[in-house]
């Protein structure tokens, strides 16, 4: 009899269950079939329970009828049948008489797979504060919040390359581990196989000619550079792939190990550049509005009221285009008490990208040539000699979403920025290959991953828009058991 | 009037130019057209220059038309239009009286952007080794295989994602940055921001609660731990990101740095997985045939003649599946003088594998049930006690491609067997949480991306078929300049 049993499960193992997702529609009312997902909530009346189970391919859950006189074994269920617990549940798809659903599952047989005892599990239905839930970030995908924003951040991850095979761009996977420094910015991470618990020498530091790549080696903050030299041989690439930065930054805004998304494009000078940045955007709020509808009403009704308006403005009218020159002209006459003085010359501050996107021009607003001494060296050089072809796109709520620039193909006003900048140009010889042999104008810019999902779903902390954030003194994923 | 040439070559920077890949059928013959590019090679005869010019947006080029009398800066162009030099055509495109071409450009116009002296360019027109061409990656992408090879491998990354999007799966983006060893090999890089010029006193190991992260932390070298917390939430998840191993490892088989496919399941048992697996294969090696035969031709003519036979293997057949025990049958029964002895129990290697797929099979193979001693700490434990619930599936010329299980989904034999394999329980809390709370059977995952490449386009080195391979010793892009 239990091998039988064994059988049957194993059969049905093999045959198709249905997503929740694909059966929530009038289509399939009248068909027996087969679910397998987790209990959310129950509510019980009189011999009959009403199970909503939810299995994360939609926001949404259906609607299990449980009747104690149809299933036999329900008395010894229903101990189990609690929030989080597993299950499988074969019956009939029904017009449901209930509002706000077309359908619901008359149950006929419910396995359970695994329990979640109410005792102990951490995620029971109430409001868990975002802080709570990023201390058991393994189990937090299993909150509506978490759900929503994984969908959604899956369906803009595929949006891009969508947008990118469109516009006849080639992906490229540039190297994680680097010994360049794109940003000459020197907060990058060591990356070794030294044991270093045992240093080479007393007094010695470490030898990297007896590490791994026989030099120092570090986790990548762009992939521009290598991105350049593809983009000078098949014209159009991006990469879409993990960068880092050692900024020992505990902001909302700040995260260690986030996703860039970096085209770069042989051809394309500033305007072009912009052109392109401008479309993306416009092109990925449109598949947030077109391809996550249930999600986007999610974050539109419980994290953003004003989501829908800002997305919808970004859609509507053309980004604003002025220069870094404009743009501090504005922002001295605002006589506003900037925490940060503005003077020409100045990095723009969130708090000056704030006035400029979200009180003066209430939109995305892109500016222009800022002046190379804040700039890194692979800017292309003006001809004013004092500003360079770069290019921020500024988003209200969110400031720098965007930032890129033409690139410096000329060969001697890039040794010379170089030689500025007191880059030794030993470890670039490569780089300026590219300017040596058929250099031509190219243009290219990053993308915030992260800063692109808290636009589109409101979320102010950028440690709820990634799986498993990277912060300072967080790489470990904890229990909630042990937490608890 | 230098100004005025200024402005209009701005107006043309704005104005499309055309991809070559879009104008090589007949339907633009008769328009004005502007292209940029590469030069390939040039051919002269009588007043006129046949020049070959490349994008990189396909394989092919197209035939320019350069006559010294159309152009009246043909003399003062000559000297620098060598192989590489960058330039832009402006003209006519007509039907070509040549073989093996519809289309060419007379040129009305030509404007060369950068030279490429012959002197000096690595690159001339002879064949190169592949060993030199890695000596010189940032240049190699402008080699006919490794642009063909690029446009294969960004054409099945984005089929990747429109494999998992059509079957309902969301992509996670997994941390590169862990404090988890998923396979227990311990051949994993160290991530730190200390300095390890200084190390924190002359007897002392490095203290690691200074570090960035106040712990030990690594690359990843798999994001299978953290996709199965959210294919429990989400049922059907995939990651795809690079991966790394600090493997001492000189083998045309091994990188460093390594990009890996893991679906991961809920509610899939073994043969789900295997079915999962198949499917995707033959729809990666379809969207080849599909999306690539240009670039496919080329590596059917010059790199692999049996190529195509190969593949089209792939698509025809089921295919074969077989137990460890009935592979290691067949390889006992086959008499070989195998290096390395077979007995039940041993882990497959390479001359196994090959053999079962090349000789025995001659076609895709997938083994499953392995002992379990061979196998990693998570994988489902079958009722013999003996063996596991995992699978490798083999390509002739390739061996392993993907390596998979149904994941152990019962706390008590879960924690069993890492008590067995010697694993410390208190670093895997989290992931023992999710047998806790709503365990399901599920089952998942990893493809090597790199072999799928090396299948596709029967390249024998692992490092033809990533942009920047990372490998013992080798971390920097060298310049053909440094190097001669």
């Amino acid at each position: 009899m239990f091998s039988v049993l064994l059988t049957l499960i194993s059969l049905i193992m093999q045959t198709d269950y249905k997503l929740i997702s694909h059966i929530l529609d009038k289509k399939n009312i009248g068909s027996n079939l087969e679910i397998r997902g987790w209990l959310k909530t129950k509510r019980d009346s009189k011999g009959i329970s009403f199970l909503n189970i939810n299995d994360g391919s939609c926001l949404a859950g259906i609607q299990v009828i449980a009747d104690s006189i149809v299933l036999n074994n329900y008395q010894s269920l229903r101990a189990d049948l609690t929030t989080g617990c597993s299950l499988r549940v074969l019956g009939r798809l029904v017009k449901s008489p209930a509002k706000g659903q077309e359908v619901e599952l008359k149950a006929e047989e419910i396995t359970i797979y695994g329990p979640a005892p109410a005792t102990d599990y951490p995620l029971q239905k109430k409001r868990h504060s975002f802080e709570f839930l990023r201390s058991i970030s393994h189990l937090r995908p299993r909150t509506n919040t978490l759900s929503a924003m994984t969908r959604i951040r899956s369906r803009l991850a595929q949006s891009i390359h969508d947008f990118f095979r469109n516009h006849d761009f080639y992906q490229i996977h540039t190297p994680v581990i680097t010994t360049s420094d794109c940003e000459g910015a020197g907060e990058m991470f060591t990356v070794t196989s030294l044991d270093l618990s045992k240093p080479d020498g007393e007094h010695n530091p470490l030898d990297y000619s007896h590490d791994f790549f026989g030099c120092p080696a570090s986790l990548t903050v762009s992939g521009q550079l290598e991105a350049e030299a593809y983009a000078l041989a098949l014209g159009r690439v991006y990469t879409f792939g993990p960068t880092f930065r050692a900024e020992n930054s505990h902001t909302s805004r700040h995260l260690a190990e986030f996703w860039m998304v970096e085209p770069e494009m042989s051809f394309f000078d500033l305007d072009n550049d912009m052109d392109l940045a401008e479309n993306l955007i416009k092109f990925l709020v449109k598949a947030v509005f077109e391809q996550c509808r249930e999600d986007l009403d999610f974050f539109c009704r419980f994290i953003d009221k004003s989501l829908r308006k800002k997305l919808n403005a970004v859609l509507k009218n053309d980004f604003t285009r002025i220069s870094y020159g404009e743009a501090v002209n504005l922002l001295l006459k605002s006589r506003r008490n900037f925490a940060y003085p503005v003077a020409w010359g100045i990095d723009l501050q969130a708090e000056h990208e704030r006035f400029l996107a979200e009180e003066y021009f209430k939109g995305p607003v892109i500016v222009f040539a800022y002046p190379k001494s804040i700039k890194p060296f692979y800017m292309r050089l003006n001809d004013d000699n004092k500003t360079v072809a770069a290019m921020d796109v500024l988003l209200p709520g969110i400031g720098e979403i965007i930032g890129g620039s033409q690139r410096e193909e000329r060969l001697e006003q890039l040794t010379a920025r170089m030689a500025e900048c007191a880059i030794n140009t030993a470890d670039y010889e490569w780089y300026l290959d590219l300017r040596r042999y058929g250099t031509v104008p190219h243009a290219g810019f990053g993308l915030g991953f992260e800063r692109l999902i808290q636009f589109v779903t409101g979320l102010t902390n950028i440690r709820d828009v990634i799986p498993f954030p990277r912060t300072p003194g967080r790489a470990e994923i904890s229990s909630g058991k042990a937490e608890g």
